[in-house]
């Protein structure tokens, strides 16, 4: 018989307001949801399949999320807070920008979770035209609290686009000879387009 | 009463082996099968419903492509019918070949009719793994075919990630800054990076 331990003195708990059981089912059903829109498209998705996936009980999905759409909005939300590595190359020096634009959006998308999200969520948002219509609807709402010139705007917005059809093309489609380039040769063929749109005025 | 007239007499038939009848349920077939796979995502989509907005029997839709995955390929195959304005561009001269290239890739999604068949097949192949692989399934076989030198092949491919980059961001999520820009102008700021690529050894 293994001689009795005095039990350790408990730390005391800062009171949060939420059980860490809550957060962990919350954290359960974004990772269920965010897979099953991915597999199955917005449409073809059900929040009773989701909670059975989160191993939670529906109707905890819907007190947190209310519904599908709530729940999609808050997989939106969490992928904007995924920019912000492209933010801190913005709001770096000029020079080089368009090779550091290219290199950090690109590593989001090799990250495995990262990656993971992302492959997702433009799969579902570009799938369903109610889940692109919830995605508008939030940019619109970003880009009416921006201060950025229209002229910029524009130049920014192809940049974007480039890398966008790039990485869907890569990491979506997997186009052969994209999927075979290695990440360095990608960056430094496609940085050049980026740096004119960046620099552009 | 009207004064009878005689018949007109029939011009011969040439036999072609099909009724014309069934030639045009084929047609719509295509037509239902691809606004449901936009609507509805591949996943989300059934025989069942596609012959209903068809208004034949599902046995019909069966008979002409066997299930869901022959229907989608038969629409991928149609799709690559598309692409003709895109190869006559690059077998034409050299010189300028950036800008007619970049007018004759976003005219096709600016017309309504071919616009609404890439945004719908965009939609489905995107949105769902299974539609993709067999996207995936169709382009290595057109690869393996070409013989184009890779160098070329990724310059190539770079080319045309930019402009479908464009082309979802402005017909298919409709960002506001693309959306609202004219044609012309979009055709003006993306040809140089287009012509760049198109022109790389």
């Amino acid at each position: 018989m293994a001689a009795r331990v005095p039990p350790t003195p408990k730390r005391p708990r800062k009171v949060t307001g939420r059980r860490p059981g809550r957060e962990n089912s919350r954290g359960a059903i974004l990772d269920a949801a965010r897979a099953r829109f991915a597999r199955s498209g917005y449409e073809g998705t059900t929040i009773r399949g989701i909670a059975a996936d989160a191993g939670v009980d529906p109707a905890l999905v819907m007190q947190f999320y209310r519904n599908k759409e709530g729940l999609f909005l808050a997989i939106l939300e969490q992928h904007a807070n995924l920019t912000a590595p492209l933010r801190a190359v913005l709001a770096g020096p000029q020079e080089g920008m368009g090779a550091r634009f290219t290199r950090a959006y690109l590593e989001l998308w090799e990250h495995p979770i990262s990656g993971d999200k992302l492959r997702s969520l433009i799969r579902a948002t570009i799938g369903s035209p109610r889940a692109t219509q919830m995605f508008q609807d939030l940019v619109k709402g970003v880009v009416t609290k921006s201060d950025i010139p229209v002229a910029r705007r524009v130049s920014s917005a192809l940049a974007v686009t480039h890398l966008l059809g790039a990485a869907i093309s890569r990491y979506i489609l997997e186009v052969p000879v994209l999927v075979e380039l290695p990440l360095d040769e990608l960056v430094h063929l496609v940085s050049p387009a980026i740096e004119r749109y960046l620099n552009a005025e």
